[in-house]
């Protein structure tokens, strides 16, 4: 907890120490002036005060999770600066969440398009067990929570503020919703605003916490690229959602699936398919309607070809037009009638017409 | 000319003769009777008058292009059983059309966004020097055609039946202007109907004279996705322009992307980079709008997110909240002022609004 309010995310000097000596060895370090950054903290340092945290903690009904710890998601120890704690408010274990998750991000300013395809993804993903983690942003964040609720599913927001402090604003109801079922995760102290660095310091405990990301629309320099590009460096799978070339926030997905081999999914079998473990979430493979053509063979399919439904045609006429024996021409006219394809017209034959499909 | 009246498209035997033998010579075997699958052409033979077909050549302003002749497309060549002659009719050399060639297919139920993204591409790709090939058919095939036309480019309509015999009907107009400017080429002889068959054998026509397909959209059954199958199949790039995944249309452009790793494509730069040689056609990177961000230093970027534009904030809170000493901290608040992002007040320093991008 000192070490979350003292250091800024991603404070390599800390992080190292900390990993050297463990947090609390580290912290006398720092206390008896032997670390060389350690002046820097000093301003902050004068502020610290845990027994207030500890209250803090209890008023806003949150508490505090530390590497070791059951609920850790050890998906974040993958970072070269993991966080020293996250701030947690809200039912779930947040290990458990985290092992069988996917993050659902993308662009604040999404189309409907964007937003109906993120919830659907999210609410079909929760249905296969996955639990949904976003940033509770505008926009698709927003539609990935929401869709993971409507199912009833778990969902998992991380802030780049303080987890007491609703950011957007204007997801106050939301993030209390999130708080109520699934959780509400923080690497910075409550209390802190979310700065453009934490923000981008929260997408990677987004991509690290979960098996892989999906972005469903994100323009060309969109925040949630830098998401997928934290999950690409640290070896989660990245899957991108298209949509029309001619929309601008789908070009980062698409650029994202062209240059940096991220999956194209078009649903949440695919999604779950791309994150998930093999053997178990396996999407189908999307078939078109069968057609009757389909079953010929390629000689009745030949003579099926050359009948007309309006006129009869003549065995002479089809043995020019196939290029086939008069026996083999009837065997095949035969099995074409059975399959109520063809019919006998007077000398010739006739193609039965077919209901619309 | 003989062999493509005698036999049908993709004829196994008569490719095999003719290969060994030559076309004349394997005629010649033929008519003496010396082919065991030669009674069946027996009928066509019957009807077979080379005179009558020079005459018709000449009536409908057609001409014949057989292997070997400086106009053959060579990349047919790569075709098991490849075409006996191609019966052409326009002003270009289709050989020479062909040589920077892509096909552009698709669904005939195409919607107003495949129809404009296909016109789009063919237009782009002619100006690229492209010389777009496509099948006539209504929705993409038609699109790619016009878009062609109208960017007074090269385009080629490659039909399953006779040359002169506009299919569909709804098409002569602009199988008409197609004639005039650019080439309307079939395997099959004059007067022959587009049957089934005949669309499958086409298919691998287009698939191969061409360096790559660009599929626009398709339905996951697709006739455009045979085409597609052929040029993979004979080591042709396809390529395929993503949609919304709401559209059934675009489901077949998806699951090419996804499972025979077809390129994904959003434009004529792309699909020219696709298909054509490397260095000649580098689509440009698609860059995003420059932000004043992008250009900070990290330092610079957490001193500037700790600033409020309302309200003046002291270089003891600046210092609290970024962690920075107090040098550094004034040399950063220096350069962003010198940047017109920060501006003193007071004792402490304020953001300056930006406007709005």
């Amino acid at each position: 907890m000192a070490w979350s309010r003292l250091t800024e995310p991603e404070h390599s000097g800390a992080a190292e120490l900390v990993r050297g000596l463990g947090a609390e060895a580290a912290l006398r370090q720092l206390l008896e002036g032997r670390v060389d950054w350690g002046p820097r903290l000093a301003p902050r340092l004068e502020l610290l005060d845990i027994d207030r945290e500890v209250g803090l903690l209890r008023r806003i009904r949150a508490r505090v999770v530390i590497p070791g710890d059951s609920e850790w998601p050890s998906g974040v120890d993958d970072l070269a600066a993991p966080p020293h704690c996250l701030w947690v408010r809200g039912p779930l274990s947040l290990g458990d969440a985290c092992e069988r998750s996917v993050s659902i991000v993308g662009a604040r300013s999404a189309t409907v398009y964007g937003t109906a395809t993120a919830a659907d993804l999210a609410a079909g993903l929760c249905e296969r067990d996955f639990t949904v983690v976003s940033g509770a942003a505008f926009g698709i964040d927003a539609a990935a929570h929401r869709g993971a609720l409507s199912a009833e599913g778990a969902t998992v927001a991380v802030l780049a503020g303080g987890v007491e402090r609703p950011y957007p604003a204007a997801h106050e109801h939301l993030l209390a919703q999130i708080a109520d079922v699934g959780l509400v995760v923080s690497e910075v102290p409550p209390g802190s605003a979310p700065t453009r660095h934490r923000f981008l310091s929260r997408n990677r405990l987004i991509a690290t916490a979960t098996l892989g990301t999906v972005v469903v629309e994100a323009g060309l320099r969109s925040g949630s690229l830098s998401t997928a590009n934290q999950a690409l460096r640290h070896h989660r799978v990245v899957a991108a959602v298209p949509g029309p070339v001619t929309s601008m926030v789908s070009a980062g997905c698409h650029q994202y699936i062209r240059d940096n081999g991220a999956v194209l999914v078009t649903d949440a079998a695919e999604a779950a398919e791309a994150v998930g473990s093999i053997g178990r979430d396996l999407a189908p493979v999307k078939r078109g309607p069968e057609r009757v053509e389909d079953a010929l063979s390629s000689s009745e399919d030949r003579v099926l070809s050359s009948l007309a439904v309006r006129r009869s045609v003549g065995i002479r006429t089809l043995a020019v037009q196939t290029t086939m024996a008069e026996r083999e021409l009837i065997a095949c006219l035969g099995r074409l009638e059975l399959r109520g394809l063809a019919v006998r017209d007077g000398d010739g034959w006739r193609k039965r017409p077919r209901p619309r499909s």
